[in-house]
């Protein structure tokens, strides 16, 4: 997607030389930050210059290739005590995030190509080539659900006769928390290209404001109508018939289509409900737990510091700084994520089409992943 | 209302000299600001160091009071030319916050009360004495809306037998918008006094953060154990039981029982429909609109600036400061309020009882003020 006119991908290599975007520093200033090293990359990760579950899994790959370059400068064959070296390597990344499912799914997926008797100088090639793969397999489940996603934006245009359609996103699953196209965004970004007339309402999505300072940014780099709002607007907004549709992501989807996203969500699908104004949720299979039934009862919130909620992070002359919002002697309690009940969902927009939240129509999409 | 162990109302007299808090510094700073004239007054009303209706109301009054001090210094007796100037002081001070009603109110008791023919010293006297009625009848009404909401909180206590009850509220419908006591937290501090323990969610309230700056300082202080949270929080809680109770504030009521509060209360209202969670409103009669039935398509609701939202205000290295959270480029609404409908709304806790939030019962007990 694009920055300043310029076409980027959140990740990208070149040689021995991997590329991210640092992400802390938007939207203030677009900073590239060159990783040479598998500690310069579990810096990255452990420290949010990148995040979002796909692109944190590439990172992670990535990690693994930098890794195994390491390695080949030092070890011919893969024996014993490289493979040794290697896995340690491996673990550390890890450890960085240690809750992110695609982050442990993608450094197994490099681990076992380190067979012995390899020479570490192949097996460079062939992690940089997976490293690779797995950048194109996100890139096209984003292109797929902005496929399946536009035909719902495309329905409501029909109806609006050339008024833009209003959409309004909570938190950022856009392209920066992907490689290309994001989730949630993947539907908005087609039908703009489409040449739909669309305007985005983006939630600022406190504590971490990822809706003001990342899909803003993305936005508005892309040309596309928006504008920001406090997480405390869109009931309003929706009384008014100011959205037509909301669509948001999802951090962990159940068999029966219940969805854990970014805390305010289900504040959202309760007013989208309310106002009968279609609630979808961009899902990449990956986010579905199929062991998971009941999401309220079965998905623990991660409880994060509080200092995000008593401390605002923002640009004060021409420096990121923080200021304090309460008393001292405040105490908060910052919770992650909440659970929307599949109840209030109005469908799930997958790779694979879109289906209603609910098990039998999951499944049906997915025979082969339960 | 206590600050630092001390008793403190927002407003108080000596002789001609009026002291109030400056709500700007607040909570980082207590700042006690001595007004002299009406002309101080107005800039005190126009540029905030005081606000929420009731206190602006007194304010006003207040102000009244200063320009009859002024013009007693160079005239004796009320006639057609210091009336004149009288008159035009006080339009000066109703200009400074042109939509509130209690300001218009508060200056017109005031303005009736200078007849031609008194003496300017006299009258002095009785603008003083009326700003005193007016801030005690002011204390009276919280009093008594905190003795009709402790029954609510009396009887959950009764069944959690001995752990907190959990109250949520949103903004700030506390005393430091009155002159003792607030509206929304005078059932909470009747409570606190009365021994129930209790804990309170205070939802930050974006954009202005009232909640975190103001009603989160009011609790500290009196030692009510309180935890700050985003306003995309309190759904979490409800689905999992951590509220038992909201009380809420309003800005303008319906004779059907629609609120207009502060925005995002109409999402709060929602969550707890959902999950069963009682949501009451603490509402003065004054802020009964008896003329208005639907809340929803009759309140106009108040844009305010964009910048209250790509900005955010508060202490950083001991000075208040701004930090931009949002690109150069993307442009914010900011709608003060929303309406929350009355059939969300378990009651509406007044100074004359608490009652359903409908015509009939809201007739009743007013049948004096239609």
């Amino acid at each position: 997607m694009q920055i300043a006119g310029k076409q980027y991908r959140t990740i990208w290599i070149e040689g021995s030389e991997v590329s991210i975007i640092d992400q802390r520093q938007l939207p203030f200033e677009l900073v590239i930050e060159k990783i040479r090293t598998a500690d310069q990359m579990a810096t990255a990760i452990r420290e949010m210059h990148v995040r979002g579950a796909p692109l944190i899994g590439v990172a992670a790959a990535a990690g693994a290739y930098l890794a195994a370059c390491e390695i080949a400068a030092c070890y011919s064959v893969v024996d014993r005590k490289s493979l040794e070296e290697f896995n340690l390597i491996l673990k550390k990344i890890q450890a960085t995030r240690p809750t992110a499912v695609n982050l442990i799914w993608a450094l197994e997926q490099q681990r076992k190509l380190a067979k012995p008797g390899l020479s570490w100088n192949n097996l460079c090639g062939t992690l940089l080539h997976n490293v690779k793969e797995l950048a194109e397999q996100d890139v096209k489940t984003s292109e797929s659900i902005g496929q399946h996603g536009i035909v719902l934006i495309e329905q409501i245009a029909a109806q609006k006769r050339n008024t833009p359609v209003q959409i309004l996103t909570h938190c950022n699953a856009g392209w920066l928390c992907s490689i290309d196209y994001g989730t949630a965004t993947a539907p908005i970004y087609a039908a703009h290209r489409a040449g739909i007339p669309l305007h985005v309402w983006v939630d600022e999505t406190r504590p971490r404001l990822q809706g003001a300072r990342l899909t803003a940014f993305e936005l508005a780099e892309e040309g596309i109508p928006h504008t920001l709002i406090t997480d405390n607007t869109g009931g309003h907004l929706m009384q008014h018939g100011e959205v037509d549709l909301c669509i948001v992501g999802t951090d962990r989807t159940t068999r029966t289509g219940d969805v854990a996203n970014k805390i305010g969500t289900y504040l959202k699908a309760l007013a989208a409900h309310d106002n009968r104004v279609p609630f979808y949720v961009a899902a990449p299979s990956s986010s579905i737990d199929w062991s998971l039934r009941d999401g309220v009862q079965e998905i623990l919130i991660e409880e994060r510091h509080p200092n995000e909620v008593l401390y605002v992070e923002g640009l004060v002359d021409g420096v990121i700084s923080e200021v304090r919002i309460a008393p001292e002697n405040s105490p908060a309690k910052n919770f992650g994520f909440d659970v929307t009940p599949s109840r209030l969902i109005t469908g799930i927009i997958t790779e694979r089409g879109v289906c209603k939240a609910c098990e039998e129509e999951l499944c049906a999409l997915f025979p082969d992943q339960q």
